[in-house]
Order: C-alpha cells, then structure tokens, then sequence
C-alpha cells in the first residue's frame, strides 16, 4: 500500500468516529432524550450528517483516491473499494438535492403520521409525490455514477451488489409458492389439537430478567452493549457500544421476549465485526439484508424451534412462577404459540410463514412507482389489490393498507427486500451451519449458543465487508442465495412438524 | 451587522451543535455507557474536539472576524466579542501544545488514581511535573494572545474577565477573618442542644422520587432535561437537554437530596439562558464562578435554611413514612443537620462555613507552582502547612492532602477559585434578590421557587454572556462581588441561629 492509502484510512476513522456519534445520540433520541429537546436534537443530528458530508466529499478525497494503491492485501483492497463507493454515492448528489430531500422526508413523515390515523391517503398525496420525485432523482444521479439502473441504486444503498435481476427470479418463485403454501399451513395448524394460552399479567421486571438472561446465553457481551426500552425495538448504538431496545405489556410476555431474541441476533453480528478494522469502512456490516438475516436466524430459525423450546419452557416457568405441569405452558404449547399462524393486514405484527406475502406486494408496488408504471393515485387499490392476490384479505383502509409502513414517505425506496431476502439468507445459513457443524442444534436444545455462534464468526460476522453478499453466501453455503431452503423450512415446521424445526 | 458578521453566526452555530454532541456523549460516558466502550467513545470524543478545532482556526474564520461589523446592537456585540475571545484562545496554542497536554493529562490522570489510593505522591511527581510544564506553557502562549499574566490566563479560561487582581483582596479578608470565624461556629454549635439523627434505611425509590418532586417544585422543566444516576453528580446534557445526576445511599437520604437541590441549581441556569442565542457564544453560561454560584445559591443559600426546612420536613416525613413528632425529624433537627460545621480533609465532604478554607489552601498553591515560586516537590509539606493553618488539621497522608483532587493532575490550575467565589457571589446575589422582592423567602418558606426564579432569570440567566459577571454583579447587586455578604451570612446562620437564615 502507498502513502495516499494510509492517509484515507486517517480520514474515514475520523469519519468511523462521526459515524459513532450519530449513532449513540440516535440511540439516546429514541431511549432517553426529553421529548422537548426533539427540535434541537434534529438539528444537531443534521449538522453532524452534514459534516460527514463535507469530510466525505473534500477535495482532497478525490486526490487521495486517484492516488491510493492499497497493495496486494485482501481486506486493504477492499476497504479501498468501500471507500470509493462512498465517496461515489456522497459525490453523485447535488447539495440542493440532498437537502431537498430531507426536507421534503421530514415534512412527508409528519403528513403520513396524521393520514394514518385517519386511513386518508389523500392528504399524504402530495407529500409522498414529492418524496417520490425526489427518489427518483436520486436514483438516477446515483445509478448514473455507479452505472446502475435507477431502482438498482436504491436497492444498493441498502445492501451494496444486491440486484433487481437476483431478486426478481427468487420473489418469482416466492409469489408462487407462497399462497398455496399459506393454505396449506392453515389446514394443517386447524387440524392440531387446540392449546391454551398462559395467562398473565407477566410483571415487567421478571420480562426484563428473562431477556437478559436469554441475551447471555446467546453471547451477548454486556460490558459492550446495554438493553433498554423503546417504542419501536431497534439495535443501534456504536462500536463496542451495542444497544438494543424491546418494549413490555404485562399481558403477554413473548413479544418482548422475541423482540430481544431478534435484535440480539443484530447485536450479535455488530459484535462480531472484526476490531482490527472496527474504524473503517470495510469492517462495517454487510447491508440490510445480512442484518436481517442474523436477527432472524436467531429469532426464526432456532429460538422458534421446537428444539430450543424444550428447553426455554422451564426457563420461562422459573421466571414466572409457574408450576411445571400448568396448561399451556409445556413445551409444545409454547412452541406452538411461538409458531402460530395468522394472515393480516399488518407486516410488522406478521408470522414468518405470511410475512413474504407483505414484501412482495410492496416490492412489485415500489418498482412500479420508481419506473412510473404505477400512478401515486392508483397506489391504495393496487395494495389492496395485491394484498388480496396473496393473502386472499380484502383491506379494509388504508390506515390498515398502504398506509401502514413509514418506510415510503421516509424515503426508504428499494429497503423493503431485505426483510425477505434476510429470512431466506437465514435459512440457507441455518442449513449450512447444521451440516458444517452437527453438534450446534443439539447444544441450542441445551440453551447453548455457542457453537452456533463460532460458526458465524467464521462465516459470516468476521468477514464484515471484506467480501459481498453474494460471495459470502456461496463460501458458506455452498450455493447462491434462493427460495428453497426458506420454503423448505416453512414445510417443516408447519406442515411436516418436524421435532427439530 | 454586515454579511461577514452574519456567516460567522453560521459557523458558530455549527459549532454549538458540535457542543450538544459532545456534551451528550460526555454524559452518556458518565452514566449509560458500558465499560468497554471506554476506549473507542475516548477516540470518539477527542475526534470531536479535533473537528471542533479545526473548524474554530479555519482560515476562513480569522477572515470573517477582521470583516465582521456586529453594529449597534448590545447582544451582537457581545456575541462578536465571544467570537473573538473563542477564535484567540484556539487559536494561541499550536496543535502539538494541545495534543502533548492531552496525552500527559490522560497519563497524569492514571497515574493519579493509583498514587493517591496508595497515597505516594513520589509516583505522581514527574507526571505531575510534565502536566504542570505543559499548562505554564499553555498560560504563557494564551496570555500573550490575550494580553494577560499567565495565572490571569488559566483563570480566564474558566472564568472569562476574572482576574488575580480581583481575586487576592477577597481572597486576603477571607483568609484573615475564617480561622477564627469558624472556631466561633464550632463553639455555638458545642452549646446547642444535641440532636437525634434519622435512621434509615432511606429506599433509594423513595429518595429518587423525593428527589424528582423537589426538582419540580424549583422550576426544573422535565420535558427539557432529565435525572440520572452517576459516581459524581454532575448537571450536563446539551442545549435544551439539561440532565443532572445524582448518587444514592440508603442508610442517608440528605446527600442524595442535597445534590439535587445543588445540581439543580445548575440545571436552572442552564435552563434560564436566552432561547433565542442558543446556538451562538454570547448566549452560553458565563463561567465557573456564576455557574457555582447558582447551584450555592439554591443548595446553601435557600435550601439549607430553616425558612425552607420548615417546609421541607413534611415532604421528607411523607416520602419516608415517618410519624409526626418522631425525634430528629422535625424541622428544627433537619436544619441541624443541613447546617453541621465540622472541619476535615476532604474538601468535597466539606460544609459551607469550612469549604473556603480548603480553596485558599489550594489558590495560594497552584499559583506558587504556576509562577515557579514553589518546587513540586515541595508541595504535600506546603499543602499540610497551609491547611493546618486555616483549619487546625494536621493532615495525616497525601491521600487526604494534596492528592485528594483530580484538578491539577487533570491540567487544570486557575479552576478551584470559582468553588469559593461562587459561594460568595451566591451569598450577594441572595441579599440582592431579596431586597429587590420581599416575598422571595416566604415563598421558599411555601417550597414555591417561582419569585426567586423570575429574579434569577432577569437578574441573572437571561444575560448570559451579553455581559460580564463583574457587570452583571454590578448591576444586580449595585456593587462588586466581595466576601461582605458571605460572613455575614455565616454569622447569622451559625453564630446568631437568625431564623431566616
């Protein structure tokens, strides 16, 4: 490597350190900050965004990157090539286009909060047209300067060398499948003997223990994270500082619970970068869909096995006092609560086997909307129209529908593959993992995440951005990623009943 | 005002966003953070300063401010005055001074804590020497920028406009008039009845929400700041965002409380200061002493006096579950209690009438050793003389003598005058408000701070930097700060027991 190189590593550990900032006071605008320090906070958070912007894009970025030879080292060579791409994607917009669309996201979210409540998509029309040329004008400055097609650009600013043409077969076979596949699953749970529920109320502070216990057994390092509350559960925080959030009710202690399972599999993952390029660009995490993998590999996969809930049901018990033997809360009945499943009109409340259904719909109403196929007017009956095609539910307003999600009138065009590209990954993971290493599922029976973790560090967190997606997943299983080991899992679990799935 | 006058407005308000976030981050490191996060948030913090830097000695800033015209207006003044005073002292040190004081205070700073736990100032000596070689470079380099001696210069850092010259005839009175002034007090305290002290344990639930209920009852806006919990209680946060902390322990509730009362003294100017100059110097906390002298001012001043005991004594006796009439609880002991003189070592464990001494002691020092008059080593022999002195103690290790505070080890000399100038500026700023609104204690008598709040705020808070502490002493209290009021309000509170006192 040269000297030019060694200086671009000097200014993106600068840049890895504002990063780290924005990330802890995000955090805390979430978790602690008093709701009267909201307008300031955003300021704040915008100058910060700001700095990073003018740090990313000086003159002297482009120098060093037309000079900087990083050598004949893998992980060098790759950094250098993160740092090109960030500096491309900073690069490409104008100013005036970045601001522009701040404003018109910030004003849109405000619009969309009140034309939820009141199902009236009307009102968000106009907010969510400007957003969406906005969008699209990014779209084409950035595919312009990374010689990708327009909704290809959004798509890799969430999972960079994620492509349309990866996606289109998979959610194909996917959409497919899928509703047959819903039926079928719902004749056969039908079919299973009727479960009761374990009654509550389940006090806070016993939840909270139990969260935390479960976090440690998974690997969760608390001298470098922190659990907290928050109204909607996230993992943020920084380097060596991860922090993730999940919200009570007394009535029911599993949505917690899951919601600590599933972001301390995202913790997990930051946890296991590698610190040697913690401050730089290629010891980030892969993109969204690699994130959502690891939440979901931990949440899905294992922790809503039969295998694990034999032996999460004492562990609830002593919890919460419950005498071993009380109705609902053996094993089965809680594996069965764990697996139960129920189409709606609501994504983030949806089951694992019903919850592609949401992505497709809003994957095909997204790519039409950026092309322009698709007239903002016409959105509302074509989601309800898709949602019906797939989930066969007829949507009774929008508040329920295409109003749902702030994902769209936040700007966040070409995001929502990753949920369902993450559930895929983590089934294609999980196979892999089991083969490489038969003892992994066995010892999660024994609450022991260990062996299952080691496997990731190798396979998956070690490599942060040192490889693609693609690349990653091919080493570690064998094969491109594809629908058949989520579908395979599905049949499994719901309709086979499988003892370890 | 011109354009120039009118962009720096711009650049400095960048930089006061740069405040809130490290002020954020700085009590997120106190009071959230995880152990091991210690290092990287280190890094963070320092990467944060350095960008702080930068931006304060760009080019582009010792432009503008030749060209800034801030024309007629006081605060526009003032604030360009700021401006300038911010720019000369960033601008004075060379960026290998900054960087060598920072490393070898963080190395003193280590080296302090194991030196003082095992009371060797042997150890602590040639780290101590290069951080004292260092800061007396730093006085001479900023003291030439700005015109001043160097002590004047390390004053001034801490206390914009306060000058040895003004400091030494205070300082001289006190040092004349304390020793026997506090053998008076402990003799009346000796010829008072004895009181029963409460025991506990005080639940720290209790304590906590006592805490919070007293913050309120003082004027403290909950939507705009917070209360935590660290090892030192410290008032912090950002702009709007003003967050102290406190420490708990059940067998006292009066530390936990009285650092409330104190910290929120803090809060309360912070909290005071002109909305609309938030963002700009002119419209920060104009230093240590006025600082100290609000949190004095509501802790020692009002809260400790039997005025507000008479009303504080219920609210405890209701927070603890205590009977009426049980001995030690009623207001007469609880103000015994809030008022117990008795010399010690420590100064931070030191009560009001004994806390100067330790300031004079650590005053006549630290200039000795900035103008080289005294040898380091020469200074545990020095400090035991001159506390002996002032208190009759003849301190008995290191530990509890020279090593006992993290100031001079953390590079800073010029800061532990604004403890005892704060106290009596507190005690003339009390004077004046309740000559000014007669009302202000009965209402304190009623636990309502409302009347001394609209005072402070006038008075006090809403001036900001707009003006000096000399000028705003002038003006609030029609003369300069001297130690007059001060002993006079020690006299009446503890030799003439003056029911309002």
């Amino acid at each position: 490597m040269n000297k030019a190189y060694l200086s671009l590593e000097r200014h993106f550990a600068r840049l890895s350190s504002l990063n780290d900032a924005l990330g802890i006071l995000g955090w805390d605008k979430e978790v602690i900050m008093p709701s009267g320090a909201a307008e300031r906070r955003a300021e704040n958070l915008a100058m910060l965004e700001g700095l990073r912007h003018e740090i990313l894009t000086a003159p002297i970025m482009a120098d060093l990157l037309a000079e900087a030879d990083a050598g004949d080292d893998v992980w060098r060579t790759a950094n250098l090539e993160q740092m090109r791409r960030q500096h491309t994607q900073a690069t490409a917009l104008p100013g005036e286009l970045v601001e522009a669309s701040a404003q018109a996201t910030a004003r849109c979210e405000m619009a969309w909060r009140t034309a939820r409540e009141e199902s009236d998509f009307k009102s968000l029309e106009p907010h969510l047209a400007e957003v969406l040329r906005l969008t699209r004008e990014t779209a084409v400055a950035t595919g312009e300067a990374m010689g990708l097609t327009m909704y290809d650009a959004l798509l890799d600013s969430f999972d960079p060398g994620t492509r349309q043409t990866d996606i289109d077969p998979i959610f194909t076979s996917l959409a497919a499948d899928l509703p047959g596949l819903i039926g079928t699953v719902l004749e056969k749970q039908a079919s299973l003997p009727a479960v009761t529920a374990p009654t509550g109320p389940f006090p806070i502070a016993e939840q909270e223990a139990l969260g935390r216990r479960l976090m440690q057994r998974m690997g969760f390092d608390t001298t470098r994270g922190r659990l907290d509350v928050s109204a909607h559960p996230f993992c943020g925080g920084a380097t060596h500082d991860v922090r993730l959030t999940t919200r009570y009710v007394e009535a029911d202690f599993i949505p917690a619970m899951m919601g600590v399972l599933h972001e301390t599999g995202h913790a997990l993952y930051e946890m296991g970068l590698p610190a040697e390029w913690a401050s730089q660009p290629v010891g980030q995490s892969g993109g969204m869909t690699v994130h959502e993998s690891q939440s979901l590999l931990m949440e899905m996969q294992f922790c809503r096995s039969l295998t694990f809930a034999n032996w999460l049901a004492p562990q609830v018990h002593s919890s919460f006092g419950v005498v071993e033997g009380t109705a609902g809360w053996d094993a089965t009945s809680l594996h069965r609560h764990l697996t139960h499943v129920e189409p709606g009109f609501i994504r983030v409340d949806a089951d694992e086997v019903t919850y592609p259904a949401h992505i497709l719909v809003r994957y095909e109403l997204e790519k039409a909307l950026i092309s322009g196929d698709l007239a903002l007017a016409d959105l509302p009956a074509a989601f309800n129209d898709r949602l019906h095609a797939l989930l066969g539910l007829r949507v009774p307003d929008d508040r329920r529908g295409c109003l749902q999600d702030i994902h769209w009138p936040a700007g966040l065009f070409g995001y929502f593959p990753c949920y369902a590209l993450g559930a895929m990954t983590a089934a294609q993971l999980r196979n892999a993992a089991c083969t490489a290493n038969p003892a992994i599922l066995p010892a999660i029976g024994q609450g022991d995440f260990a062996p299952l973790l080691a496997w990731l560090r190798q396979n998956v967190h070690g490599r942060a951005r040192s490889a693609s997606l693609p690349q990653i997943m091919q080493d570690a299983t064998g094969k491109p990623l594809d629908a058949t080991a989520y579908l395979t899992h599905i049949r499994r679990r719901y309709l086979e009943r499988a003892p370890d799935a």
